[in-house]
């Protein structure tokens, strides 16, 4: 491979009559129209986007794909998590019926996580289902929510209390798209990667450890890597349990004490990866009092956070009264137990409901 | 079997690991925490139903398995089928969080199609898809609408435009419960009984023109031998296409005209039922044109649904003009052809698209 190129490469999801591939490289959305082709869609679809990412890849797609003979709208929501909701749904599916699409029609996803959730619900049930296509253009989109079939809006009291399991047709990882994206936000992505590697790759922990630099520096080669590499693991996970009855809840490490810090903070001015990056800390830190894993891995992932640029401490933000609460408000929407995903040690995780409040406080404090 | 009584009848949906059974008969309700047992659903759900059914039928199931030592709370929306809306789905949603659901919780339809659909929405999409349960109480429901897996809501623009497909894990077709059905919907489901036996079962057919009236008076072994065999047929047309990519279409004979009468009139004033029989009426009409059906086959057709109390003749209430303006409007939102069913025989029904404007024309005028 030549210094700065980046090669194609291509995961495939294997989940039986719905297996799909997951192309991952440089220029991919200028070449759409051939990577469709397979899928055997139809002529017409509707391409939905956010307001920031609408001129710069949405509509540019669209002019592609209308040259190639396939007409297309743009449909635009608000930037931000706020438009993950049944009301931007309600609106975006009261429009459908302008488009004229038929069942072979297409709906394709250009932005980030929450247009990827947001439109692939509406793909789920428009007409009972269309062909659905994820262009991630986030780093946390490319490595983690695009691949999956995770799909649904949030709830005043709970994200994805609302959704279904919907298998996209194609993945389009343009890692050009990474250029455009706001550095916090590209940092924000790696805590996924990280949280990846943390929970099933020892090697890719240690190859980010030596590279992280590079990633960041969106040098080609590393960025392909390590996308890539996030896709094959999440791709392994799903495909061995596509509903989430078991091994896919390893994919939540981090995400118990994350999403509690989100819902306290509304959402508003804390990212999803800086949360988890958080919530990974504290996770770490249980995963030493309860799991056995050694002092100096824990170590070892804090470090790893650190140098991504992402926060490894909870600090005065948010009372460990409330976080507790916040916890225990998300168990009773669902019905669940607290369950937190424990290391045992790098690269080797699993489900734990043994922890109790008096583990999570004192976490929690140490964690400050 | 003793003069007055019905046995219960088990019809199964062969549909690989969402198979599942229709159970027919009289006194099913008050069963239900046994025949629901086998499921090993959680214990906890949630009833959707309508203003009217509530204290009939739902809240005593909901006492039964209470008793049983299952919680479920009752939810209600207006009867009718402006319920089947994204507003009443939207309003159900947002209280579920209250019930204190996980995956394993439940979501029973105690009522006609309009609910069936709108609950079925809620179970395919809340935490992405809960256990769905129907207990059709109407005829048409029963025959009809619970079997087979498609629910959803409509749009201003169409019926059914917003849905899934999302098959039920029981349906309990307690016989006893149309008892209390007012006469006039009791004759609109057999619209689709008649519809059932003209596309699929010359001998059901035969059966019918014999029997209709003791169907009609409820007597409980013609109730029993109707519902068995339309939900078997249902059965067997969903298992051989369970997306509708195909044979599933016949189905909807006579409902061309028939959803085309019923946005004329607003959903107001007119049954479901009484549409589609209009409806057969004119695709019988068609069919001998275009199908080569007897005119004797289209009479034996005509007379069974007069004789059954469904209105034969669309009459002034709509123009013809309209009628067709608004199965092209139908047309537009899906981008579809208008398609027909037509049969070929009693019993025997094909899909076409091949019907043109004037034949169209000329049938609803013969047809008024």
């Amino acid at each position: 491979m030549a210094a700065g190129m980046a090669s194609v490469e291509t995961v495939r999801v294997e989940l039986g009559e719905r297996s799909y591939d997951i192309v991952v490289g440089s220029g991919l959305l200028s070449q759409a129209p051939a990577f469709l082709a397979p899928l055997r869609l139809g002529r017409r679809g509707v391409i939905i986007t956010d307001a920031n990412v609408e001129p710069v890849y949405a509509e540019p797609l669209r002019a592609t794909l209308a040259d190639a003979g396939v007409e297309s709208k743009v449909v635009s929501v608000p930037a931000g998590e706020e438009s993950k909701s049944l009301r931007q749904a309600t609106r975006l599916l009261r429009r459908m019926p302008s488009f004229r699409l038929d069942r072979q029609s297409f709906v394709i996803a250009v932005s980030g996580g929450v247009v990827g959730d947001l439109a692939g619900f509406v793909a789920a049930t428009y007409l009972r289902g269309l062909a659905f296509v994820q262009v991630p253009t986030s780093l946390l989109a490319q490595v983690d929510s695009s691949v999956g079939g995770k799909v649904g809006v949030n709830l005043p009291q709970g994200k994805n209390l609302v959704g279904a399991f919907y298998q996209p047709r194609l993945v389009l990882a343009d890692l050009d798209t990474l250029k455009t994206l706001p550095e916090r936000e590209l940092r924000a992505g790696l805590a996924e990667v990280i949280k990846t590697a943390a929970i099933r790759d020892a090697e890719l922990f240690a190859w980010l450890e030596a590279n992280i630099k590079q990633v960041l520096a969106l040098e080609p080669a590393a960025l392909t890597h390590v996308v890539r590499r996030c896709c094959e693991i999440k791709a392994e996970v799903v495909a061995a349990d596509e509903r989430e009855s078991g091994l896919r809840a390893i994919l939540n490490f981090g995400h118990t004490f994350g999403h509690a810090m989100e819902a306290l903070a509304d959402y508003v001015g804390l990212l999803h990866g800086e949360a988890v990056a958080m919530g990974m800390c504290c996770a770490a830190e249980l995963s030493v009092r309860r799991a056995g894993l050694s002092p100096g891995a824990a170590d070892r992932l804090r470090r790893l956070i650190e140098v991504a640029g992402l926060p490894v401490r909870v600090g005065d933000r948010f009372a460990v009264e409330d976080l507790r609460a916040a916890m225990h408000l998300d168990k009773k929407a669902r019905a669940g137990k607290v369950r937190f995903v424990l290391l045992k040690q790098l690269g080797e995780a699993f489900v734990s409901d043994a922890v109790t409040d008096e583990d999570i406080e004192e976490v929690l404090r140490v964690c400050r």
